[in-house]
């Protein structure tokens, strides 16, 4: 395939630019979900689409499409897109890099006069971090229907507005009905956010699905005691028991299909925490993630199966419960190939991954054929002041992103 | 030895009436040292040693005295006491025991005309607890010199009032200087406060010394990263690192000598704790405990050994700070000499114990010969409401007291 290349200087100027709304002392962003300085950067994006002639809307949770046309008005757009809000101890890269990287593949085809077929849709998704307004990805998750509109425009920050208030107060609530516009397909770019391609040497991955997360509290009873009075053989100590779960269970259990299977503690406490008193109880997290539902589900079978005899081993009971779980996404095959394609047609070295993260395009893979590229990041760092990528890797990222379009546009009837 | 035996209904009457002052609807006590019931109890106590003829003063941080004259005035004073105050959710017995159980020795040598050669003294050391006014056994550190007077005095509680302010306000500011008074040697009843007696089936702890106690702060950093997006094998987990030392490190030190080593981690948490990121680093304590200095000396250098490379086999740095220790005590053997005998000429099923919680004892060790006797409690459950012991118990306790006494009356010279 024959592509222009987009611009990697221009790409960065426009990552930098956005890096400095909202820049905090320590080198990153704190851009919060339609705070004044998303009204800025949403500002700012709106009118560098308009300049290259997209046709720019938003919908009534404030997400904004920007619309360029193309040959056969009757196909629907294929989307690329992400999200500009961060964190409060964000990065400059972390959804920013999908949004302008597409912003820089449509100034490249404008610039190269290279037309489509379809339609080609620019997306920044309101709130996907969930930093303000919890959840995260709200407004692909209004799109997909996962979450109802009224219901969406409810939820509060810890200030108690809504994000139907904050829409309006920054002028973003537009009169379309999120949804209303189905898309033929949806790429988004994205850095890795973790170290796995940094470390395999490679310039690209090829998302083929997001993997299934599960999350566990586990509470494990004993009995407290005074650390100076009771003999050690005499103990029922929450603590020893948990800590065996740590090692001997979850870790077990997370190295049970290397490279896939995931198993984390997150959170961990010994209580009441006295310093002379053997604990009383040690409630922990578990979060256990596979790409694969039935490994999934081994691994959970594995969690109830091996931790209440562990505790009994130390005459303590547990307490397990599975509160919250999000299903493996295998993304479109249509799609990955389209991204796997520009990747080998461009020479850059790439591999498959599964995205451990969630991201705007789990919830819009419900609705329409959809794929990720990732770029790497130094050292997996994401979510931090000092998450990082070069010129050169968000120019990878972009062209892939260019040449999957096109791949896309060729191919979808 | 003929010597006669307390009255079991009275010394039961006498902790139950304690038992109404402070009482909590958990079936415990809240007598926070210096407080108004504390004021009600002590005024009670001085009342009842008067009535039997005794002597009481008062020193400057609120220690009662109640002084009963023996037949040669020469001899300074044996004294018994304990303290009458207790834990915010305390039970009816820890300290009361040995006061009340003092008082009631005095009311049946009084009243079957059992002479002693020394004075014989009850003593309530004001704050054993340190819950009020941290730290613990204040009143008996300053008696023993361990804290000088006026330092003591300016410690406050939560609320910032000293213990200088709390003593006056409930009119408990005596003239007497700490320590003025020199003992012949001194005797504390208490309840064990753990599970070994009642498993060994014993009426009677013989107490000959108090353990040797150090507390460490440990850290273990290792690296945050995304549970979702980190492969397991690049993880520099400090979770996986601090659990392991829990069980391999921190558990075999204290089951290396079983019956006296102990080693607890009563305080454990992982930070940042967000259930989707690898803890950046795990915060613990360790109590080890050991009645021989040189062996615990031992244990702390397992300690210091065993935990750095098991942080390096994660990939993890770690922190170890000795905090706080307080040396083992040997108790006077011419006083565990009283008490054994005591306990023998009354039949009663006796043993050996070291103490493993500080008591006023330990200090009063400084200054006079000491030893203590320890009574079974149910379950060795202390500091807590469901804190129980029986009448016959509580009896057995008083009467061993009364013995060695009047043993030790009869050998110093």
């Amino acid at each position: 395939m024959s592509a222009p290349r987009v611009d990697t200087e221009l790409l960065w100027a426009s990552l930098m630019h956005s890096a400095s709304i909202g820049a905090t002392k320590q080198g990153g962003l704190c851009r919060l979900a339609l705070s004044d300085t998303d009204r800025q950067i949403r500002d700012w994006f709106a009118a560098a689409c308009a300049s290259l002639g997209g046709d720019v809307t938003v919908d009534r949770i404030g997400t904004q499409y920007a619309r360029f046309a193309g040959t056969v008005p009757s196909l629907p757009p294929i989307a690329m897109g992400s999200h500009l809000d961060t964190q409060p101890t964000g990065g400059r890269f972390d959804g920013v890099l999908g949004v302008l990287g597409a912003l820089e593949v449509m100034r490249t085809l404008r610039a190269a006069g290279v037309p489509t077929r379809h339609d080609v849709m620019v997306i920044n998704w309101t709130n996907e971090e969930g930093a303000r307004f919890a959840p995260a990805m709200v407004a692909s998750g209004v799109f997909a229907g996962v979450f109802p509109l009224e219901t969406a425009l409810s939820f509060t920050d810890a200030d108690g507005i809504s994000i139907g208030d904050a829409v309006r107060a920054i002028g973003y609530d537009g009169p379309i009905m999120p949804g209303a516009v189905g898309l033929a397909a949806y790429f988004e770019l994205h850095i890795e956010q973790g170290p796995v391609l940094e470390q395999a040497k490679c310039d690209i991955g090829v998302v083929t699905g997001v993997q299934g997360m599960r999350w566990f509290d586990a509470t494990v009873t004993g009995q407290p005691c005074h650390a100076g009075t009771t003999p050690m053989a005499m103990r029922h100590d929450p603590l020893q028991a948990a800590a065996a779960m740590v090692r001997d269970d979850v870790a077990r259990i997370g190295e049970s299909d290397p490279g896939r299977s995931l198993a984390t503690i997150g959170r961990f406490q010994a209580l009441p925490g006295a310093r002379n008193t053997v604990p009383a109880e040690v409630r922990f997290s578990v979060d256990l993630r596979h790409p694969d539902g039935a490994a999934l589900d081994a691994m959970e079978r594995a969690l109830r199966a091996s931790l209440p005899p562990r505790a009994a081993l130390h005459g303590c009971a547990l307490g397990l419960d599975r509160i919250w779980e999000s299903p493996s996404v295998s993304f479109a095959p249509a799609c990955v190939t389209a991204v796997r394609a520009a990747a080998a047609s461009l020479g850059l070295r790439h591999r498959d991954i599964v995205s451990g993260a969630g991201h705007d395009a789990v919830y819009v893979a419900r609705v329409a054929p959809t794929a990720m590229i990732f770029t790497p990041c130094l050292n997996g760092v994401s979510h931090h002041p000092a998450e990082s990528i070069t010129p050169a890797q968000a120019a990878c990222g972009a062209d892939v992103l260019l040449r999957a379009v096109l791949e896309y546009d060729a191919m979808a009837v």
